[in-house]
């Protein structure tokens, strides 16, 4: 609900800010009152010419906001004020047969709908740009070797392609999940099939209750997805690893040395807001009997907030795919300034064919005790004190990235969608 | 992780302590260590003869517990303990190839989910059970004449079995959502198709990252669901309302004369309790890198509660719903009360057939102020006031139940799926 | 975020919003700096020409809001284009010394809390005018006697004053808690004690990492025990209770007979609101190191969206409270309509003076079938049952009303502090 | 709910699971029985020979768990079943008195309290400890250089005895807030001061209804600082940094040089954990009416979890501060590889003395640039670009450690308690 426009162009989204702002929603409401006129019309519901004369007078008709508003206070809902301007602006006999048969949560959910679609089409594209360049990375990086960290240790080498694979699949989900979700959220039959207006109630109760909370689901997932890649960004872009970096990075006000992870950090940002808001749209579920109307002013405070969030964080992504530096050199020498330490579990396997097992863990252990101490690498004190026919400079070289990396990415990339 | 027996028949699942127990996760973690060594053994990736003993000697092992709570407290995961008690029951030259080539985080999350499978048929189960309880009240009760009530008011009257379809369309989606998702989660290639050992712990990370939410998502929509049921029963068994009352209501330890909708408010706190540890899912997306203990281990708290809220939920919905006492006598009673009040707007739209829209509103409202004050009827009254044709006596049956009431109730059992 | 003005009567707050607005940031943000300018200046930091030409300068300079909105997209934070702004208007020698040793988040985070020293009061002073409305509630109706209702059941009498005691007493609590937080939050020494320029930096971590959430919970909670009393108020407004009603509830679109309970739905929304971004502000105490841009930019989203969601709710009880209509003979009509069954646990202790106990409650017992069947008033039902010689007159007009109820209630009213 | 023991060593606490589980509760609950027959043998509300005869009996009986839990299934609450074992115990006519008054809740939450008194002043003693660790080290590393990072960005020296002070300040603002909490949460008068027994259910009430979310607060606060200090030492441990690591690391079942931080994860997984919980409290305020069942079971559910998640983090914090290996050397390495960057904004400082500061500013920026590129020392560079009499030797060895770090961590230990 507050306006913090000066965080907006990182943690805000401004076409969102339209598609969903308050006077988008006063159009789409007035929109709803036009469609609602026309199908009852068609049916006989109301006059025919009524229904004309309605469509003639509120095509373009941009309701006045600060009246609707005060309206709110009144009723806690703007739709009585709204629909009194639409009369007035009807006028004669039609004026009696606008909002005919409609409740306020028709029009306010029917009107939210139809936002939301503009928004999800939005997101979509998005979403599209911003698998197409994780899948970039993902290629053109996939023999790119990187350190892999497990626990906030270096643990085995992977590639940083294997890694964009990684950032990328989820994603991908989320995207064919938004396919199936888009028709059922977004199809609002007014009046339905048997032209019954009680039916409108119905349907948008059907339309938001449950599917309101399954859309913020997606939201969160997506954010909670583009927030992985964030988190990992952060610490891939830390000084003491420096293995990527954002090419923008924002500047300190004070310390010129300084370039600072803006949009990877916004990515943690809008994924923790997204995660947190969630919970508010589950209580929402539980509104009470045919209507509740503080659910329902729980989701109209709630969902805008989280589709905001996704496109920031959709905006973000793409700024930052665009924009990221990666040092290919670094990673070699982080890789190379572990001495060989993270080949302990492939030297452990390779010098199994030749020992006992536990022989081969044991030399690998006091081996991995020493090696730091004595500034010596790894595989060249094995080499030292094992006379077994370990093919050690096959091992460096293999080691160095995962024989299945590449598999393992074309796996990803084949369930990208085909785009004509 | 607190063990609070005493609520466990309303707030636990004994069923779900099965299959999610430390046992049960036990006994599935060997089942992992097995198939891990056939794969290999078939892949020769280790020999086959020692794949053979592995199989041979943990077929039906139990670990013992106490010893890998101890390794828990070592190492932060149970795994390498586990490995140790393995070993030593294998014995002999197979002994190294047990876990060969494994992660902790293979064997716990490949477990998981094959716990995960055992749980997730039984929650379909019980979802079955409900939807079928819930499609039976929608039939029989589709022409039950019922107040529907909107914002904590009474509005217009309603039919129970609609209400009825109401609760059971999500419940339909979600079944629907169960099976999309599980073969999703659930199949785990151990080794994957090329064979590569690699392969695994990649797999495993994809598993559960980013499907791990994508669950919890589902568990919280169900339990939200089953929660806006438990919250309409609460408010219809409400002494002055008293339209349904569970047939085991709990009994008060002092007011005889009471009987508590426990099953109920079972399924508001089991909803507002995923609502709330679904954040906690969504937060752990967050996970650092190749993988993260502190999301892991977040999940690990988290996911098990939720599965046993929602089983719980399910159990409580379907004794609830094979208990409950539907007072449709009541029901009428109630509408009777309302002194056709209920009928203020279908009165308007038929009196806006002979009037003027303006005067037929005035006309209704005026009798609205007057009729609970004079101790009459609004439609006694309006009928008085007013020479216009209106069929009164249809309008009071017709508007005693929405005629849409069947159609819409037809439409969401026609979305039931076909069991043979 | 979102700027749903519309909705802003009821779910937003405007003095709120000019408060913590862009404007109020950007001129709290100026007199920080030129605060910070002063400090240095007497402190011999910066020449004092040069903070005398500072001062003087910036007194009352409004920053561009779109040059700062532009700026964030690049840095991250508006302070680095803010600096640009002011020097550019200090000009000459003296513009260098703006800002001088001072961090992006200094500025921010002390700007922040001059803002947030502002709201708070007028958060106090809502909060003194919401309990003195609460206090005369419970003085006026102390012996207005109420179905008590546990568990969504009638239960047994209490009084009407009692109840509003009940919502009284946490308020009371938070009022006080109020007091004891304001000074450790809003005390920022610019400079500190030691006129130590690096203190700045270590104050503002400290004042706001840790309080921020501090501040938080205490929001939660206000806005919890207005919930509590907005949740209330619903139910007591139910059409089939109708013990009170708002004033000025909110009228329908369509439905002339219904009053909507507007303000009572909004407490309940935006407690649940404030309990669902209170976890955001936890997730934020986890910040990285000496500064973490997610979890500081968390904060920003998530602080003021609970403020004005604290204030919002406020402005909404002080409505409530001002229009409630309270309905004494409809809650002893209710009291009435139960036929007696409130008084079994009453006519029990009273019975067992004089039967073995177990003879007492299966006396009871047995009436509380039979009476609601027979149409019948318990005691009436119990009178005629048996010959002891219980007080039947004296235990219906004292169990009318708890004999405690004024001295608690007088017990809370007792903890009023007292104003000059 | 679920009983996961494998990860309790971690992520569980066998002291607080003793305090709280379900033999503790039904011992605390049987207590509550006798104080409540002995307050009212003394005040002549029952006879003193029957509440002398239920102490004699109830003294140390410990009630049989099954049955209890059986007894829930039917109720909803355990308590009818314990009183019909009580009254079995105690029998004759004395049994009668038993519970003579209460209700379920007044026993329930009682019993509840006493438990938290216990469970409160454990984590009072752990918080003692960590404190005093913390202390220590502040103490002893207040002169031992360490980068400072923000934005995860290497940033300004600092000291880590000043990282120390500042993860001990919130703590000590918890422990004394501890301290003003226990008396308001843990005062439960049976019967009240006039002896009204009505007052128990009242006094019930306001314990548990607006301070079990206020407990509640102040656990997650406590876990959510002890979550910060987790994350900065997950961060120093890594390898890439190594100025501390946790001497019994977890170790891998597979890489032989791996030491993971088990202790560090679990206080982020805690703090997370209770942060995510703490919404669910929050949510439980909105209790309806006089009491709500849905309400008081989320509390059941959820403040005992959020009681084990703060022991346990203070034992793994307890655990983690005993065995934490500062490596000195590594910190004072790290800072001499920034080359001297870190001096940036200090040197910027100290030129503008001697040159108008946008040159200053524009010289250290370039030298910013070139000193990495060039593989030198950004002062010694500094040194040669410019004739400015700056004390380059002194500029070094000041910046190497804030001027103010023993003056700020002074501060801090001042607020420790004296403890006799």
């Amino acid at each position: 609900m507050n306006a913090a426009r000066i965080f907006g162009p990182l943690l805000g989204d401004a076409e969102v800010a339209e598609i969903l702002g308050d006077e988008a929603r006063a159009r789409a409401m007035v929109s709803v009152e036009i469609a609602l006129a026309k199908v009852e019309g068609r049916l006989g519901v109301i006059d025919a010419a009524a229904a004309a004369a309605i469509e003639a007078s509120l095509a373009g008709f941009a309701p006045d906001l600060g009246d609707l508003t005060r309206g709110t206070a009144v009723a806690g809902v703007p739709v009585p004020a709204l629909v009194a301007q639409l009369r007035w602006r009807v006028g004669g006999d039609a004026a009696a047969f606008v909002h005919w048969g409609a409740t306020s949560q028709d029009i306010l959910d029917t009107a939210l709908v139809l936002q939301l679609r503009e928004a999800l089409a939005l997101l979509g594209q998005r979403l599209d740009d911003a698998n197409a360049a994780l899948a970039r990375l993902a290629e053109e990086h996939g023999a790119t070797p990187i350190i892999g960290r497990t626990r906030f240790q270096q643990a085995v080498p992977t590639s940083f392609g294997l890694k964009a694979a990684g950032w990328l699949a989820p994603l991908l989900r989320h995207r064919q999940r938004l396919d199936e979700l888009r028709p059922r959220l977004l199809v609002v039959q007014l009046g339905g099939a048997a032209g019954n207006l009680a039916a409108i109630g119905e349907r948008g109760l059907d339309v938001m209750t449950g599917l309101a909370a399954e859309l913020a689901s997606w939201l969160a997932l997506l954010t909670g997805s583009l927030g992985k890649l964030g988190q990992d960004v952060l610490l891939l872009a830390q000084s003491e690893v420096g293995e990527v970096h954002e090419a923008e990075g924002g500047a300190s006000s004070t310390m010129p040395q300084k370039s600072n992870p803006i949009r990877a950090e916004a990515l943690v940002t809008l994924a923790r807001r997204n995660a947190t808001l969630l919970g508010g749209m589950h209580e929402a579920m539980l509104h009470a009997q045919e209507r509740d109307g503080a659910s329902w002013q729980l989701e109209w405070l709630t969902l805008p907030d989280m589709v905001t969030g996704a496109a920031a964080a959709l905006a973000n992504a793409g700024a930052l795919l665009r924009g990221l530096v990666i040092d290919a050199d670094r990673m070699r020498a982080n890789l190379a300034a572990s001495r060989g330490l993270l080949l302990a579990e492939a030297a452990s396997f390779a010098l199994a064919a030749h020992l006992p097992r536990a022989a081969a863990q044991e030399l690998v252990k006091s081996a991995c005790r020493d090696a730091p101490a004595a500034g010596r690498d790894l595989i060249d004190l094995l080499a030292e004190r094992t006379t077994a026919p370990v093919d050690w400079l096959r091992l460096r070289r293999q080691a160095e990235l995962p024989a299945c990396a590449l598999t393992l990415i074309d796996r990803v990339l084949a369930q990208q969608p085909r785009r004509p």
